[in-house]
């Protein structure tokens, strides 16, 4: 609040006009969580079952057996080349727009298998009101994430209040071409773009066209955005999501596949960032949900 | 205006919430004017002047000797190979901080060779007062241009009321590095993207991730924007600028080398797009300078 004062005050030496007032936030394990893996990951696997009955070649094809198989250690463990082949076969050969609407149907329905939330209610409580006071002190909020850009946007204006032309992600080459008549936009199955590490500041420079004044994520993955963000002249937030919190939520940090929090850690204190033990620091995690 | 009503109206079946009131602007030929040629090349070629003195083998290399020599159809005439080379030495190897220092610089500096004003002074003021009209009636305006977009996003913002991360244009490649220590991006010698023709419904894709309700061009390179805007559902506007004036501007379009309109032309009025005779409905081009 200091911080937020100091930028909004016109009278303050570190008073920012309002359309610089960037902040950019990492989504997964950030706005949302991300355990026991990534929850695209989650959405990968249950496209493959309801993909499998056209595609009986998965049967005993890595790593699609894996996980007809229920046994995502083992995709996890054929490393990113597994991943990169299970998004691909999932997330491309179809419009955008037919993407877009398996992914609404999917975050409509689809449960969390432990909490047995629907994913987009395992969203911080005390993120979206985070969110909710940088609006108010008219910055503009931004999602940066490693998440596909296509994968979010879907669902990121209802929960966070963030709009599609808001959203920084990863994402796949398209192709625009007319199907049937009507003008598509064809998702490739070829990368076009990483949104982590020194990939978000490449992100945010393509997207935003700014530097952000505020940066807020909890892996070594946003560790560029927020040394891009912190790095710059005036008054500057750089702001880590320290999971501590093994009983209302996961512990995780140095040695963690998922969200490892390392560099972060070691460095955020002469960085000057601040780092958000969750355990302590979080009076509520999850939103309360209606009845 | 009609369309407009149509939209705003919340008892109209063509209601659209503000979220979804997207429009789309070319820039080249749309919102500031391209001839004789691109004013893009003009920056180029200054670009190339300023920097010869550190490149005595541009004295006999093309297509630095003809521009050195102010032989600029022998640019021209060299192809797009020759653009990109020239592109390439002028727009890269630098910051990306740097290279908005230098267009900045450049836009109030240059002036056009036949009108002898300030290039971002050759804006269109029917154009300007159309893109007051729309953000008062809550559009969110974007431009969706072929130039590049780390040359408009510099100026657009005073120009047009239209924000860095509002601009969608080509690119080249960048990567984040520290430099003496400092984050920077930097701007590599590689194509990245091209937002032209159907690359501007994947740009528009990318960048805005939904498709507009408006969509303004002025050439054949828009004619995909205009295509994937008004195929939407409910109610769409296409507008095609028609450079008719001679006289007060250019006149050009279906044999034109720079904002070629023929296809636009031909299927306009079977497309339900606008067309704009800009010497019969225009009163007014330029906007009036202050002394």
């Amino acid at each position: 609040m200091d911080f937020v004062d100091r930028v909004t005050d016109e009278g303050s030496a570190d008073f920012v006009p309002i359309p610089e007032r960037i902040a950019t936030f990492d989504n997964d394990g950030n706005l949302w969580a991300e355990q026991p893996v990534y929850f695209q990951l989650f959405f990968a696997v249950d496209r493959v079952k309801a993909m499998a009955a056209d595609h009986s070649e998965w049967a005993t094809e890595e790593p699609f057996a894996s996980v007809l198989a229920g046994d995502l250690q083992g995709v996890l463990a054929n490393g990113e080349k597994a991943l990169v082949e299970l998004i691909m076969a999932t997330h491309t050969g179809l419009s955008s727009e037919e993407f877009a609407h398996t992914v609404k149907i999917w975050t409509e329905n689809a449960r969390h298998p432990e909490t047995g939330r629907l994913y987009t209610e395992m969203v911080y409580q005390p993120m979206l009101e985070l969110l909710d006071y940088l609006r108010a002190n008219d910055f503009k909020t931004f999602i940066v994430s490693g998440g596909g850009i296509e994968f979010m946007r879907p669902w990121t204006e209802a929960v966070y209040g963030i709009p599609p032309e808001q959203v920084v992600g990863s994402s796949v080459k398209t192709e625009y071409a007319l199907v049937d008549g009507e003008p598509a936009i064809l998702r490739l199955p070829e990368i076009n773009f990483i949104d982590d590490k020194a990939g978000k500041p490449v992100g945010i420079n393509q997207h935003i066209g700014r530097r952000p004044i505020f940066a807020s994520g909890n892996s070594d993955g946003d560790f560029q955005m927020l040394e891009y963000t912190t790095a710059g002249r005036g008054a500057r937030f750089g702001l880590l999501l320290h999971h501590t919190d093994a009983e209302r939520e996961w512990a995780y940090d140095r040695d963690s596949h998922i969200g490892r929090l390392d560099r972060g850690l070691d460095e955020a204190d002469e960085r000057g960032w601040v780092v958000i033990d969750m355990a302590e620091d979080w009076n509520t995690i999850w939103p309360e949900l209606d009845d």
